[in-house]
């Protein structure tokens, strides 16, 4: 494993083969790329719980590590196909805002639109490009061609981004959202530790969706089994979760579902 | 990744460790191989799904790759185990069809029966030859040992094929199969390109699935959402989908339904 | 493939990107690493499933590989966290009966208390030791740190075990458990070959679970398509199983659930 790393992010599952040519692609254009899987079963065409998984894991890989990232609904549309360098990594991506959640933590330094046919296979067919652009594109970047030779530069501002709402922190409350429930049944927010501990300030933090109450502790041996829970998770947003449950199944918690924070000060 | 590459598919499942002990089995005879996972989830015992994944992803490995395909309801039975080589490969794999819609692209040159225990694992149980036959096979091919060493040879005619009906051409109407359904529902039918350009013409085509029309476009993007369509998958075959939808659940699509190409001349 | 191997297991599933972070700490802290994924899906905090998972994986592994496994309901707790030598394997896990079942076959040589905090990554949070104590821990132990240097020397007769009822070989009636439902829906039960012949002697073995009679046989192909049966399976356990079927689904056998074996010795 000491090749230049190319970590995958993809929609395509485990349960057909679509990954295995990914790595094959890969494989034959640079042998000597170390692949690092993140992910291959981010929900179907679902770009917010893919950019979320992207900005949770990406902090952790190694400096210069190549990302490709496929949650695409929009293949063979007109859609761009991307890539994008920050301080820490390069990425190739289509751009649908599935890069965005990573690129707030991470910013963008230059961009190309992915536009030069002689880095994609041979022959494109209209609903594979994970396969016939992003991952030959990703492989001729471990190879070592350079990043402005992939395509024609874009501004990185141009870069799509989700349409989540911006959290409000000048009031008493805040409205945050479900951005995804992990496989425990854990719904990870849209707030980040460092603000809300900010606002916070030294009130006290009242956690409710779902019409349910969630104690804000430090972690799950805080609360008896089966109670609910909020406390920051390991990707540093405010996550709720029920202690030795699962807490999407049990309060009906699905992904873009509201949670309401309050500022509650002891008089 | 740069030492001979074994791919492998089976029907083991990611919930067990199965595959993990593939993986060992193979790094104990082999540290050097480079391990490629094609697809574990085939669905269990369905040879027809693993027989497609392995004709759509076995084009895309590196020349002389080593393929150890394990789909195999008879384990423990007098099914044989067989190694295959063609133009581009070595396959080993249980002699029941799972090579059969690979080699019908790729044609076996030459076949052994696997009958040698010397490169089998000492303690042969009786329900898990990927562990104890495929795998330490498929390694001893990646250490060197020669493909006619491996066992007697036997006529690449009397290999299993699938017990599919052979499509008809000749007629105004064509009766194609459903060979899997994806993760996203979608629908691979027996049907490829080439033969279907031809047969066609300069005829319009209508696809027929389930009492439902699918009309054959290039890609998703050209129809709306919720609507089916039919078009050339990444692997060259007809597929039919639903553009942002699940058209194995929405059409009550199994594998193995019959769907209805008729070409339509314009009058 | 020919760096260190660490093993990993884990309940992080493969529907984020957990197990993806626990490769990319791994491969900052030691790139010569070889990762070998044993299986991420044991069911979520099931430590009874992953400790019958590593005793029937772990005896595959090349000599001398580090084994990293986190299945562990009491992050964030007081529970132990723990690495153990025995004469094959070095382990790290969380100190609750995971290891208890491997350890029963390969015994635990000495065992340390991971509380040295050098060792794991700088800002430990509360409820992902597998990313900041596990991993990094077995990737120091892959860079060549001694076992001794990880932390505080324990007895390993401390380490705690599963709360399984000892089998009892005396009577003619043996009550044995079901350890594990596998993806085929086989029912792996507690009790191992050597065991099981010694104590049969030469009386016939009647089987029974959920008032179902499973013949022993040698293997599936011995009985008919959808009929059941038992038989030692590839990790040396007896299994019972449905030829064709999905013996857990057709049956409702659980884990945990109650068989019973009897010496029918015929007059």
């Amino acid at each position: 494993m000491s090749g230049t790393p190319i970590a995958l992010l993809t929609d395509y599952g485990t349960s057909d083969a679509y990954v295995g040519v990914l790595r094959a692609v890969i494989q034959e254009i640079w042998p000597w790329a170390t692949i690092l899987d993140l992910c291959h079963e981010v929900p179907p065409q679902n770009i917010m719980s893919g950019a979320w998984m992207l900005a949770a894991a990406c902090p952790w890989l190694t400096q210069d590590s190549i990302v490709c990232a496929v949650v695409d609904p929009g293949v063979g549309s007109s859609r761009r196909a991307v890539a994008v360098e920050t301080e820490y990594l390069r990425l190739v991506a289509p751009d649908n805002g599935l890069l965005s959640l990573l690129l707030a933590q991470d910013p963008a330094l230059r961009a190309v639109e992915l536009d030069r046919e002689r880095w994609f296979l041979r022959h494109r067919c209209a609903t594979f490009d994970g396969r016939d652009v992003f991952a030959p594109v990703a492989a001729q970047l471990a190879r070592g061609v350079r990043f402005e030779a992939l395509g024609s530069a874009i501004d990185p501002a141009s870069l799509q981004t989700l349409d989540l709402p911006v959290a409000d922190y000048s009031g008493e409350t805040l409205a945050a959202r479900v951005l995804h429930i992990d496989r425990f049944g854990n719904a990870i927010t849209t707030v980040r530790a460092p603000e809300l501990v900010s606002w916070r300030g030294s009130a006290t933090l009242r956690v409710t969706a779902a019409g349910t109450h969630f104690p804000f502790v430090r972690t799950f041996s805080d609360v008896g089994v089966g109670q609910p829970l909020s406390y920051f998770g390991s990707a540093g947003n405010l996550e709720l979760a029920v202690r030795g449950g699962n807490c999407g199944d049990i309060h009906d918690l699905v992904q873009g579902d509201f949670v309401e924070l309050r500022r509650v000060t002891s008089e």
